[in-house]
């Protein structure tokens, strides 16, 4: 059940970081979709360690490999088989965690749950699994040729973009190593990662997407609410504690005389405080969500733990770590997103 | 697709407001719960309108009639029918809207995706569906006996609760109307809520819930992160904007030294930002969440929108709505968190 | 998840003979489906009880009550809920059996299950279930207009119809009361029920379906191959012990010389023993398959038996039962049919 | 959707017989099942091409790989990725194929469902798959150690074996080619195999099934019933056109009088016509069922056919190709009879 997403679109993944390799399964892409395997490396890229100064050290090449259901360069309507083969499995840094719980990591839920571990690294909930998220996403914008899919970092620790999305220039997003368009908080972000780092300590944030030509009439009105399925895809991200869409956690705050928006003639709205998604139901306006990102929990400082028999023991991380998740995860936000979209948009037109 | 609920523990609904009756069937309740009617009753009543001066003045007994699925007062095993039959369907009240897409409704989004629509009221996208939902989460309370689900109004507007859930007395939430444990902030919310509802307008605001002596284990490392299964469910309410759990938005803006739950020798951990979740897995600590709801966007006050065709028109609420839709959400949000961990004790059971 | 059937169209079910009502909910049928209410309730009739002498003379009239997703007689997209209640519970023909398992029954398979029993019935395992199907497959036979699904009796006992379904004058099935086209062999297993009833025994048989103009391209090459989904249904069906479809059984002893079926230029086939499906997907040919029904276990004569104790007791049906169950049974078939289709309809929709 | 099978333990597979490596994801298996891989490898040679002089030449070593999901010869509760890498990729025995319709093949309907085909092999409709399926199997086998599934050819063409099961010696079936367990009929199978294959043609048979040891209580009496669930799994094997269980079709002609299973004190039955299932749910007897294959279509004859575009061509069958597909596809009815008891056993439990 839990290794797999979506239902029309839908992926099916496996591996942990201490395997031989890592992948999925993609099942339900329609047939003859010609694909750019470039720019599915690019997005691969985006998400790769060792990016920038800013990301772990690890270096990965996360080279994707399909084994299935392409042919000539576009899709057959059969199951997409790929894997990413683990090139970089320095268990060394993670041999002192043998049977130590890590605070705020899986290890202990893990015992508890299953009563057996590869202690060797995170298992499943290991961010390394996110890479197959990226072969999925990557495949499904290219389906949604039209659908335009924009994150970026919003906010790193207690450094916020402080205009609307409107205001900002998306083609600087990749212009610098955190992924924000304002390149004046950018450098701020920057510094502050920076110093965190040297501190072995880690810090948060929050990544906004936006979406642009989104179909009208995507989404379900009770259980399969688009913005419900975008939630629970985003808070499937490791890290994540939070999600807001349109208004969000500000609206609850407002008036009902502030808070509707205003039909134009068209259809349209004056405003889009419903975020593009109105009973669950896209409307054709943009849609937009806000994702908060708790801080990574390794940190390269002693800290006080047990160990599988409860004793109180210390440990120190010694591996190569994000001091901040969030400008890896621009593209993880993305990828969700469209996989989500790709499902719902075949759901639509099974039934119009 | 759209009108099921959950997996090993599910609820398929249907109903509208303007309809017979509305109803459900639940899917895989295990056999021999000795169910309480009266429990379930009550449930009912904390979320049917007309219960006190600052909800909708519309009377519906809202009595919950079962079908099937239970014999002398014991649940077979088998699927449990129910209906909740309409006893107040004054459609003079919506008249008006006959073909006026309502701002900040579903109105536009519904004719826009399925080409036709029950214009006598919100067809599925009503508020009226919850009520369904409260008959499956009482059910699931009572399977799940030893799981206490607590959900409380945390804000109204710009008022909050401003302590942390430990010293609040939960004994005092059904004292009044607001369901706010904090007896002095609940007297301003209530003043609040009047206050607006004088003007014709409505106001946002936030449920917290709490829910403890959850089994250690619950959850799926990958796509059925605990979390992410019940911020989906608090997506699927009406009006909710957001969802966030732990330490939420609030933990983007922290350092791992600060955010990270240190170990007791038990497994407990002396903090829980985790909100009792770690890698998607019940902890066993406290977990807790919290929902933004915006403002109702129905207002007795005059609206500027259009209609089918695109005309510019006038209109004005004139139905008996909530000024604030948060003390009758309360018991929908613990209803759909027991059917989420209703789904995942019995998921969790199959592989124990 | 044992009451749910289908994927895009999918019908979820509830209801016990003994209960108030039995009934369900209809996910998935598009929207502006326009409902001819007589045609589905001439569906109900085919299959309800005391149709003619050689069915049960129990009475029930049958009739379905709509609850939501209709709009001046048009689906609005949305869940349609329904309900036909039970107006003729006479527990007293079956007080007998509190305790006794009945032979070759559900009863014993029940209490094993779920340790407890509505001794008053059959519970979930009573036929009265399939009315709840017979809803489901008329509003799908609706939605897929063009798609001919004709069911009847092929056989009774060691009766069988000699011609191929080709010979076959359709517009006969519905004369008798046997459903058989072949009004001499219909009149023989007439003659054979009417005997076999006399004796307070049963008899088994077998229906043939055919399916005219289905499009090409439906079903799916692996795991919803058509043929399976269909198998899948029939032995859904109370009392089946058997599905074929094109050569079935008999193509197992088949040379491939004299097995394949040729194309003619225009991809149609010159024989049919494929019947209508080539690698779990239609190929335009009629699709035809054979379902094989047990005779009625409850007899009007003594058998032993045992009751929950474990004693050795004897017992005699008293009740209203049939004695052949496939004349009723052939609506059901069709209804079956008809959803698989549907569902198969939308999801090949999806992704065309 | 459709490279998916079963809920709580489930398979997702991928692959075609012309690319790089087959494979799937099983996800659901509990943790701490100790493998023994001699035992899996052993399955998959069961299955593998050119074990026997009567099965294809074609040579394949069909070794699986495992890629996570297991640690230290334990599963480990998290989804086990496996592939198996294609290394006989002769070509050239299609490429005579490249735009002309098989007969009784699915090259036809994959073209017309999805508009494009890997002409170089059979794409998902190819036995290959199958091999996935056994590996599966084979772990869901390990996981029900004490419930025994025993598969074996009970007819070829028109010879059959005149026993019932239970005067059959089980462990004769290995001892020959055909996996007969009757050696005077496993001879004469095998010489008409052999006469077959010379002629360049092809041969239809079935199989039979038996499951010893079912636990009481598996089954859903509505719409999961065990039996539709192994007849949907049975006719997803290719070139299955029949299934039936316990009586089968013979129990259509039968008397109830015949026909009901009378109980022992203990609940067991005196017979089994009800095949160990009753109302859906095992009933503790031997489930027992046959499968019915028809004769492989690739024939090694001229036969006449069409192309793409309509033309009337004749072509010759040239690959490597099985005289009758019966004996490999023992292990594979027994591989998906053990995912369904696995995926039904864990039901069972998680409501138990």
């Amino acid at each position: 059940m839990s290794n797999s997403f979506g239902n029309l679109y839908k992926i099916t993944t496996f591996g942990e970081s201490h395997g031989t390799a890592i992948g999925g399964i993609i099942d339900g892409c329609p047939a003859n979709v010609s694909l750019d395997f470039d720019a599915i490396q690019k997005e691969m890229d985006r998400r790769k360690p060792g990016q920038s100064k800013i990301t772990t050290q690890r270096k990965e090449p996360d080279q994707v490999e399909f084994l299935s259901g392409i042919f000539e360069g576009k899709t057959t309507g059969t199951s997409i088989g790929f894997q990413i083969v683990n090139t970089n499995q320095r268990s060394k840094d993670y041999s002192h965690n043998t049977d130590v719980y890590r605070p705020s990591h899986a290890d202990y839920t893990y015992d508890q749950k299953y009563g057996i571990r590869d202690h060797r690294g995170g298992g499943r909930s290991s961010a390394r699994e996110t890479a197959n998220w990226i072969v999925g996403g990557a495949i499904a914008k290219q389906f949604l040729k039209n659908i335009k899919i924009i994150a970026f970092t919003s906010s790193v620790g207690t450094i916020f973009i402080d205009k609307p999305y409107q205001d900002l220039d998306f083609s600087k997003i990749e212009s610098n190593a955190v992924r924000c368009p304002d390149e004046k908080k950018a450098a701020e972000m920057i510094a502050e990662i920076e110093k965190i780092k040297k501190q072995g300590d880690t810090i948060g944030g929050t990544i906004t997407c936006v979406i642009k030509n989104v179909p009208i009439g995507l989404g379900e009105p009770v259980f399969d609410k688009l913005h419900a399925a975008l939630g629970q895809a985003m808070l499937s991200i490791n890290a994540v504690k939070g999600f807001e869409y349109g208004s969000g956690f500000c609206g609850a705050q407002m008036k009902g005389s502030e808070h509707n928006d205003i039909f134009n003639a068209d259809g349209s709205t004056k405003t889009n405080l419903s975020g593009g998604i109105q009973g669950g139901i896209s409307n054709g306006m943009d849609i937009y969500f806000r994702v908060a990102f708790k801080p990574v929990a390794t940190l390269i400082q002693k800290q006080d733990t047990i160990d599988s028999k409860g004793n109180l023991v210390e440990m120190q991380g010694k591996g190569r770590h994000d001091p901040c998740v969030v400008p890896r995860a621009v593209p993880i936000v993305e990828a969700l997103s469209a996989m989500v979209l790709a499902d719902f948009y075949l759901q639509h037109k099974a039934r119009k």
